[in-house]
């Protein structure tokens, strides 16, 4: 089976080593970045890297894996060029923007609309990880409207990479990720960048970073380009979910600032409940 | 040489398993916890576990290691009783208002006031871990207030369970612990009871939680009393912080509806600069 990637970074690169270790898979790579392209067959991600036409003229199975803003093209492009046999998934983090957008497409059921819940905040070929689906849930969106064979395949594939897929309708999906994806990265970008604020005048601030800090801290080094896309495709959920953390953000300050302890303990004490959230993930 | 520790929690707990390892050290632990009492028996924490007055009466050395509420009193009551052969610490994560109250004591020379950047989500005696403190940073406050030999008695004995001690004074320490640990330790809680809160209503938040998400909220785990008090004594420099990060969430919400992505990618593209802060950790 020929797999083509479209789309060599984290995540791309990461479905292209995976399976590309896998007997009777030929992996081809497609990406309009010549440095990720060099970087995919120095670090022997794909058999080869070909142009985006020879891959939808050529390949089973179409993953893209590009940002959510250019997405939306590049699947109507796919879609009007590939044959009943074909079937392209993507792995945006955002659905419903793609599944309005092709609702009416005569291909629609070549599509497989998907999201495999993992990364890190690193991000190109050189992020790609072996094993980085493993394990992880992945979702997969308006799965009514897939073809029963297109559904079955892509399922291969992603059960091949080790991911654990459910299925969930795309508005649904986009609002959970609101809350559960991407409102966490926008607290880490903006505490990042209240803490340089103050860093800019006062030195020490570099010594201080502890690990608590670090951890909360880690997805400011997520990468701006991706993660705008993202905000701005899912803005209606996120700035409903940006509410309600700002109302909470604004409460707590206004405890701190009363010296209310047992408000400040009560509000812990019921944010602690998120333990019973992460041991079910 | 006999050292006490009050308070036999994460932090306290975890001095005493380094210091109960060396030669020459006696540990007697402090706890008006009954069961922590007896879990630091259990898990082998102390040579003994012995009631305050016979710490103070009896220790060459004394680690205060109890919430920051209760450490002011904690703290002058001690220094009431010590000689001037004695030495006591504190690790509390607030310093301005410990060095405050005992600034015109008699025996403030004999007081060393420290503040190990060391610990986890968890609490207890049984969070209690050997090597927490191994490269991890110590900040000394105020130290031309204590006595020589006070400050080179306490700085072996940080040394030696690992920690590097360095010097700062007290309101600064309060003003940076405020931006880089206090302030993450509330978005992380708000974090927390945003997604409980939409949780509520929607079931599969549960499957959904994803490795940002978690490492972004793993701080909203933290014990409330400990951290309602650390909140309430570093008012000043937090709600300072609180107002800071607040107006950039608004400003970045604001972004996000008016669809802005240029200015959310600027936005991103500085806050990712914190990659710098957190590589001269």
């Amino acid at each position: 089976m020929k797999i083509g990637i479209v789309g060599l970074g984290l995540i791309g690169g990461s479905f292209a080593r995976d399976l590309k270790a896998q007997i009777n898979v030929d992996v081809l790579g497609v990406d309009k970045n010549e440095g990720h392209q060099e970087a995919a067959i120095e670090l022997g991600l794909v058999h080869a890297v070909v142009d985006l036409d020879y891959a939808i003229a050529n390949c089973d199975f179409l993953i893209l894996s590009i940002p959510v803003d250019v997405l939306e093209n590049l699947l109507v492009y796919v879609l009007d060029r590939i044959s009943d046999k074909q079937v392209v998934t993507d792995v945006g983090s955002t659905k419903a923007n793609l599944c309005d957008k092709v609702k009416f497409h005569p291909k629609r059921g070549r599509y497989v609309s998907a999201h495999p819940l993992a990364g890190t905040e690193f991000s190109g070929p050189t992020a790609a990880i072996k094993g980085l689906f493993q394990n992880k849930k992945n979702i997969i969106c308006d799965p009514e409207l897939s073809d029963k064979d297109a559904l079955e395949l892509a399922k291969r594939v992603f059960d091949s990479v080790g991911l654990q897929s459910f299925t969930m309708p795309s508005n649904e999906h986009d609002k959970h990720l609101a809350y559960v994806s991407h409102l966490s990265h926008v607290t880490s970008f903006m505490l990042g960048q209240t803490v340089l604020d103050i860093e800019r005048d006062e030195k020490q601030i570099f010594n201080l970073a502890s690990t608590g800090f670090e951890s909360t801290v880690r997805l400011a080094k997520s990468n701006p380009k991706t993660w705008s896309a993202i905000f701005t495709k899912n803005k209606f959920h996120l700035t409903a979910a940006l509410d309600q953390y700002i109302t909470w953000m604004m409460k707590f300050k206004t405890a701190i600032e009363n010296g209310d302890t047992e408000l400040i303990e009560q509000y812990m004490t019921s944010a602690n409940d998120i333990k019973r959230v992460l041991n079910n993930k």
